[in-house]
């Protein structure tokens, strides 16, 4: 398979971009749906934005550096990834922390209503957010969905593509199903924003939020980003109505009145620099492009399946490479012994408790030769049984 | 004055500390109570959570880089700053979002009442998100906050040192006043943590809050920090309840449990990069000490005081040293025009609307020859009536 690994790598047309990531060359990273890994162009500005507008500009950077811009600037770049305008998306804050920002809104733009409905086993923290909200939560399995949709619901919250099996939502048919129902939705594109294609305005889907570090590779607790269709814009309101969400923050008046758009969803100071280094990821995903990315990822995913062949592992992600996101996810029993013994062949991926392999395939740094690398170091563990990490360790010490 | 100057540095026990920090020469910086300066250390050690940590560790930095335990770590450092136990302090999220989750907590733990008293003229970001919350806002002038007290307040929410004056308030007086009253107090030491003394243990305060970007110099955007007296951890709920919150992120339950003590806090993932900058300069403000600090924030703001003698200027701080911040804050009609000018000869304080000359004395980095220059430079600005910048350019243009 290697031969043919390095035929597709050949032909690969995002093949130039690995030398743009900084990776560790004993490391075969599967873990990017986790934590991004880091762009070469990343350290430079980050010295830049520390030792010179930081160190030298001081207070002035806030408009000389424009860093009182950061959050717009960078929202609006990734407005494109996710199908938004520019005007629709702001970074900000955790993916938690907006979260309940929009739950809120979504509550006081549905008088009457006050149940938000996901599914179990959504990521945990989506599930926690409405908890912490004043509404009430309601879970109903994917395919009971649409059936759980009656006139109670304010709000329905998924996550586009699901963080333990991939598996993605049709965005378009569950935005309209919840509208039909007189309900706004909430989609949640930390497994999918720069990684798939995301189209929110054609679906027509009302709010959404998204991760920094994983497929945008802002690095470890960048910023995330909200979005708000424009047509929510004049109505919304959300509790964390902190003095960078207002209309004057310099003003400095005593009552609240929220800025234009979606900048009523800042609440506190910007995160500097993090902020500049998700901008550098941002950037780079933007000059790949998300068609072009999504082709690999699947191509690379698919791959993977071949190099592999048929094993004990169960795949519990969708088979149909266009019904889940950048990953492959497998039921083992031994996952978690599975995991650590890869990672100690250097092959990251991870383990999602209770009995999950994941691997991800992040296409802007992976390549083909990766992929079969990878799937022929699983076979073997798999086929000698070296399950335990220090059991694998002590056998390749003999051999 | 100069002489007196130096002679004033030669004997400053903080004197070295100068070269810890990274400050453009020509700058005299008097707004490190807006944004703290650069530490030397910074930089390095960025770098090292950059390209090491980040680039290299990836995912298993969480753990062998200890990314996960940055929050109660950096919290468990300001602690002794403020007079706390390092288990009642965690660095997480911003001011802004901290009081949202203090000031909901309170409101839980006071069942019945619903006012949450603050003063007008407070920080505006206090103010408003006590109006984001479901609390009711009461405001009365500081000298009739004991009288406002009544069984309807559930929270005493103030800004220790006045943001804009520098005024501060009596806390462990207001905190008793609270407490006889039945409602709890959070304190707001954004203008005060690493630079007042402050205990919080020994004035019985339930919550606080504090800044990491002014005096703990953590850099634009640092997480902030907040307490929670130990008394209180069993009972706190907050809503913002993140799964970073819980008492076991990683087994990914659908049920939300709340983490012990101060970790329930906690909501999104940490801003690691940021969190890193923050912890060298807590590091630093803890070396330095902050008695030895406010000593010399004192020596510093009385020697400006004397350097610039009478003049049309109003003092809005308080007379006594001991009463106000590390500030001094100066009425001015011509308040922004001053302050520009002033910006122009390379002497950064700030403005605040509508008509105040603010300037700080952060004692870390500033020397008595910084503040005798400083002083003598708005002196003969006051002197020649050179008020508007571009005015003062033209006059230094012929002369």
């Amino acid at each position: 398979m290697l031969l043919r690994a390095r035929e597709l790598d050949e032909a690969d047309p995002l093949a130039d971009y690995r030398d743009r990531f900084l990776l560790p060359d004993e490391v075969i990273y599967l873990d990017g749906n986790s934590l991004g890994a880091l762009p070469r162009a990343t350290p430079k500005r980050i010295a830049e934005v520390v030792g010179t507008e930081w160190g030298h500009g001081l207070i002035r950077s806030w408009n000389s550096a424009d860093w009182i811009g950061l959050p717009q600037r960078v929202g609006g770049k990734i407005a494109p990834l996710i199908g938004a305008a520019p005007h629709e998306v702001i970074a900000c804050d955790s993916v938690s922390v907006n979260l309940f920002k929009l739950i809120s809104a979504a509550l006081e733009l549905r008088p009457g209503r006050n149940v938000v409905l996901s599914e179990p086993g959504n990521f945990p923290t989506d599930l926690y957010m409405i908890e912490g909200s004043r509404a009430e939560q309601r879970l109903a399995d994917r395919e009971s969905l649409a059936g759980a949709l009656d006139d109670c619901v304010a709000l329905l919250l998924l996550t586009h593509a699901h963080y333990k099996t991939g598996a993605v939502f049709d965005m378009a048919a569950l935005t309209k199903a919840a509208h039909d129902a007189g309900a706004l939705v909430l989609w949640d594109l930390s497994h999918s924003g720069g990684a798939l294609p995301v189209d929110l305005r054609s679906c027509g889907a009302d709010f959404a939020v998204g991760c920094g570090y994983k497929y945008l590779n802002g690095g470890p607790g960048a910023p995330a980003y909200a979005f708000v269709a424009e047509r929510h814009h004049d109505a919304l309101r959300q509790p964390l109505s902190g003095w960078m969400g207002h209309a004057q923050p310099f003003a400095f008046d005593d009552a609240y009145r929220p800025a234009p758009g979606v900048d009523r969803l800042l609440c506190g100071t910007p995160p500097v620099i993090q902020m500049t280094a998700l901008e550098v990821g941002v950037d780079l995903v933007a000059e790949m492009g998300v068609e072009r990315l999504w082709a690999k990822s699947r191509a690379l995913s698919e791959f993977f399946r071949e190099c592999l062949g048929k094993t004990e592992l169960e795949l519990v992600s969708p088979t149909d490479a266009d019904a889940r996101g950048s990953q492959l996810s497998y039921r083992h029993e031994e996952a978690y012994a599975l995991s650590q013994t890869l990672i100690a062949r250097g092959i990251i991926g991870d383990f999602r408790a209770p009995d999950i392999l994941r691997l991800g395939f992040a296409p802007a740094y992976l390549t083909f030769e990766d992929i079969a690398r990878a799937a022929a170091a699983l076979r073997e563990i798999l086929d000698t049984g070296a399950w335990d990490r220090d059991e694998f360790r002590q056998r390749a010490a003999v051999t």
